[in-house]
């Protein structure tokens, strides 16, 4: 599989690599890593998404050139399914000549698929390629790939890390990403704003289906008035589900449309990525997510009789 | 150095192993791994601590035999100085035959110092020491050393951690340490109490030196209230710190003898080892503690005065 499609990366030019649309740090890691590489050995690249890059990530697009040109070949990384890539969708959708994923709910799409669903990240299947590809990984790369492993992996919190998620952040250590740095600018950093919003948003969890479900809700009200955007609140959606009992955390962040983005963490037996899908969203069993439209008691009733079928179905 | 300790172990029986005071996950995972691997080649081996060990790391000692005898050997585990042994300095101060650390402010005390300050974490060494020793690494072997690793080096996110540190890791996975619940338990777990006292301590949070001091307190009419341990608010003292532009951030806990324990982590290039060395503590140059004694009014100003001259005698 890897080896086919060495042989097409080198055959190919003039390569549009595709992140997902809200890009986080793993896709955005693992197309900056990507890039790199290929321009490396002499390859023209263009990187597309469909939203805009979080100052926190911009570091990784450090000196890339943004180059504008009609794509020959087309590369998504990270990328589940075809609606994930927001308003790149319509143009390139039928023209994905390679999918890199490590999605379980992958829904192929590409003319060539690589979905490697035991992968905690996408940017150790980067590291695999360029490794195998022998291409040079410097400290940029390095720094890429590190920060898609950390921040796809709650820096190597979750059940996903394997030995080789250890093995792949060792490598690109000692090939000079600044692993602290990256960390404490990813995990270990808030502004007053984002601590405000905590102690607001901490303090008003609800409780639901016998303190199973912990919803969490951030107002465009609540963002307006501590002077906070959506994307500063990433930290928060973890918090729900960790508290003791609850096997289903929710995080409502209401957007400028009318509509939530709705974030959902769950503790095992529960599966974040089916009570998702449910409502046309995706993810890992762990951490899935999706948008629905309403005012925030149509959602919250939405979202709340999904998950007591689920806790039902489940018998949890 | 480590041949010659492989050496003495092979020859010594009848073993007290000390974890320090306020026992912590590397000091107590450490022991618990050293033990388990010095009773598997036929030692005789008991087990000290000045402090009662909080139960979510209880799961380290399951199965170990509880004996009492006369130690004819004295082993210390990520023990920085004599001080830190608490009620066990008296007796044993003198009679350490081996102080295994890896703290840079490290103060010898043992006939035989192993301390390797650019290690992590103290279980790092136990499991090189075990692995040279070619004693088998169980699967509770691999938890307790994961367990060390993890707690100490706020599960791979602190500046301490290098290549090595991975490295380890990924063996102790493979050797069938449950890093994603060990994970859960350490990090990703917390109380509707737990969470009260965040929302109630962050919210209270005081900032100092312009805004380079940031400070939060949990006093004893604060814990009784929510009906909350001392212990259980271990995650809070990171908090402080990860404010931006905060250098020093420092915790203040109220004991029952009329002093506060104070938990001090800093940003570069402030130090909190140098900060808690004037206080009569010590620790690591990002992380370190120490007691104070006086009602609250006089610790605060009593740090305060500290960390102000800390900022001015740094330039920071």
């Amino acid at each position: 599989m890897i080896a086919d499609i060495i042989k097409l990366l080198h055959e190919w030019d003039n390569i549009l690599i595709i992140s997902h649309a809200s890009p986080d740090g793993d896709t955005l890691g693992s197309a900056a890593a990507l890039m790199r590489g290929l321009i490396g050995i002499g390859k023209n690249v263009s990187f597309g998404c469909s939203d805009s890059i979080d100052a926190k990530y911009q570091y990784l697009f450090d000196g890339l050139p943004n180059r504008e040109f009609e794509p020959d070949k087309v590369v998504t990384v990270d990328i589940a399914d075809t609606n994930l890539m927001g308003t790149l969708k319509e143009p390139y959708k039928d023209r994905v000549d390679l999918a890199i994923d490590h999605h379980a709910s992958h829904r192929p799409f590409g003319k060539i698929e690589w979905v490697e669903a035991g992968s905690a990240s996408n940017a150790e299947m980067i590291y695999q390629l360029l490794h195998e590809m022998k291409i040079k990984i410097d400290k940029f790369m390095a720094d890429a790939i590190y920060t898609g492993i950390s921040t796809d992996t709650g820096c190597f919190r979750y059940q996903n890390v394997t030995a080789s998620t250890h093995r792949v952040a060792a490598d690109v250590i000692e090939l000079g990403a600044d692993a602290g740095n990256i960390n404490r600018r990813m995990f270990e950093t808030r502004s007053r704003a984002q601590n405000e919003a905590e102690v607001m948003a901490l303090g008003a969890i609800e409780f639901y289906e016998d303190d199973k479900c912990a919803m969490l809700v951030v107002t465009r009200e609540m963002m307006d008035r501590i002077g906070i955007r959506d994307s500063e609140l990433d930290a928060l959606v973890s918090i729900p589900r960790q508290i003791e009992g609850v096997l289903i955390g929710i995080t409502l962040k209401e957007r400028e449309c009318g509509a939530f983005k709705v974030s959902v963490r769950t503790n095992e037996p529960a599966n974040a990525s089916e009570i998702c899908a449910k409502l046309g969203g995706g993810g890992h069993k762990a951490a899935a997510g999706c948008s629905v439209k309403g005012d925030l008691e149509t959602v919250k009733q939405k979202l709340l009789s999904v998950c007591k079928k689920h806790i039902e179905d489940h018998a949890l």
